[in-house]
């Protein structure tokens, strides 16, 4: 058989589960599966957070963990348009992990279910070698939005924030910033802290989510980059995504830009291939654009993504695969 | 803080995750929560099986690994009387594992979903060191049983087979069974056979399960040995559970009987003590005891697990605890 990556595993896996179940609205593929319910489909997905891949103890406390393992989990929701009913949480937890870690890690995890208004309402306990934490989210939405409704002629069109996480992550691992004023900085600015919190502590877009019910035709949450999310709508919904550099860049925060700029990096290369922001990137036609998304493109007919400027346009390759590492 | 075991760890993280959510009828310490939804609520669950501590790859096939692991995750449905839905499977998959190692674990799920009836319509892939299935199952049922309603006065009812699964485990770690004719025999015999057949490929009892509905006022299932769980069952209901020695000795197949003979094990503690069968325990009024169903004790006031033989009482103590190993 040939190599693994993420792409080919999916569709085995969509070959092997496939199923004609009756009440399963969606199933593998999108952001989270729909079930049939009445007047209102139940959304599910879930999601792992595994040490020494998805996080690292040397940039995050146990908190954190708990925290962003949470809204990673409960952006598939936000993804669909869907509001949190409950969450399950498995824990895997090595024997060196004490009560007071577990404190830690649960009570990061207690914070993200309060703020979400998603309560955790059972889960499974285990040890293992590995620190892994499992999050299942449901929720419901009316007309929950699929990855796979763009149109050509729509809009392209972000919402949230892209590349800080990205950035705060790089900071954090060159150690020390490298700041303007050298010798002197040993705290991280203020927009590398901001950068290192949207990292730390990411929230998923839910009421933006919920905001583009009966507006976006499509949605996917850009949790591995636009590089690698962008190509998804575009295959799933059978269109060509068109993303306008110029109206990309003009969505970069300030706070990104500073970071960037200390970083030595380029602001528009960490909003392109930076993960873990769990903005939402959608389609829909002109006129029913809500005010919190903001145009970056357009869709056309044809396949593929690309990113166009002055010069032509460039397929959008790479992002994180996660059987790569 | 004081040591870790599961009990402790369950009783933190309810008085952590406990929420007054309007939706939740069930929320942590049952087989399953329940969720509320028109006239039909949802039963939601999740389990995992880590490798090294759930299963060791020289007694299963990665297809058996699948298998087991998804029948186990629904048999929290078969305790609530739910009727399967969907399921969402979290994998973490090693390096080593290839495309081929992955088909096999992958075909004995959708084996076991098929035979349940119950379509996977989402998960997660992941990277990690260790390989494990976490498994999300999702049902409905009008009027979920759960582990805290049962009555003094009512009996003690055993679904299903106990002891097997251990039996099977035991032969298959003690290498080639010991057999009644010594130096002939490479083959299990067909008593042992069987025994670990029950171990590799579980069935969850969801026909069963729903049969208690209307039945049974509380039921548990018997995941890790009933002197683990007969005590649980007691202490959600706040209720004395008495099982009758020779009652429950009647239940034992020949099966049971034969391996525990050829294992140089008593087949009544293989019963007591051994996991992994997923036999459900429940109660309920004498006049509704379904077919199914056999007597094996009674519910009275007061608290704890006891075995009653014509000498007395005895306390049940020990069973498995996810965190101890």
């Amino acid at each position: 058989m040939a190599a693994l990556n993420e792409r080919r595993l999916v569709a085995l896996l969509d070959a092997r589960f496939r199923s004609a179940a009756p009440g399963v609205q969606l199933g593998i593929g999108d952001d989270a599966a729909v079930l049939a319910a009445g007047s209102e489909p139940w959304v599910c997905s879930v999601d792992a957070c595994v040490q020494g891949v998805h996080f690292d103890l040397r940039f995050l406390t146990l908190a954190d963990v708990g925290y962003r393992s949470f809204q990673a989990a409960i952006s598939d929701l936000a993804a669909m348009g869907a509001t949190p009913v409950a969450a399950l949480s498995a824990l895997v937890l090595p024997k060196a992990l004490s009560a007071a870690d577990i404190d830690q890690l649960t009570a990061g995890q207690a914070d993200a279910s309060r703020e979400t208004a998603c309560p955790i309402v059972g889960g499974n306990l285990s040890r293992g070698a590995e620190l892994s934490v499992t999050t299942t989210v449901l929720g419901r939405a009316s007309r929950p939005i699929p990855r796979s409704g763009a149109r050509p002629g729509e809009e392209l069109w972000l919402v949230g924030e892209l590349g800080m996480a990205a950035a705060g992550l790089s900071a954090l691992r060159l150690g020390r910033p490298r700041q303007a004023a050298a010798g002197v900085a040993s705290e991280p600015s203020a927009a590398l802290a901001r950068c290192i919190l949207a990292w730390r502590r990411p929230r998923a877009l839910l009421a933006e989510g919920r905001a583009l019910l009966g507006r976006a035709s499509a949605v996917i949450d850009v949790s591995d980059g636009l590089l690698a999310d962008a190509p998804r709508l575009s295959e799933q919904s059978r269109v060509r995504v068109i993303i306008e550099r110029d109206r990309l860049r003009a969505t970069l925060t300030g706070a990104l830009r500073g970071a960037a700029r200390e970083l030595g990096r380029s602001a528009l290369r960490l909003a392109l291939s930076g993960g873990e922001d769990y903005a939402l990137l959608a389609t829909g036609p002109r006129a029913l654009r809500p005010p919190g998304a903001r145009r970056i493109g357009y869709v056309a007919r044809g396949s593929g993504a690309f990113l166009a400027d002055g010069s032509g346009r460039r397929p959008l390759r790479g992002g994180y695969d996660h059987l790569r590492r």
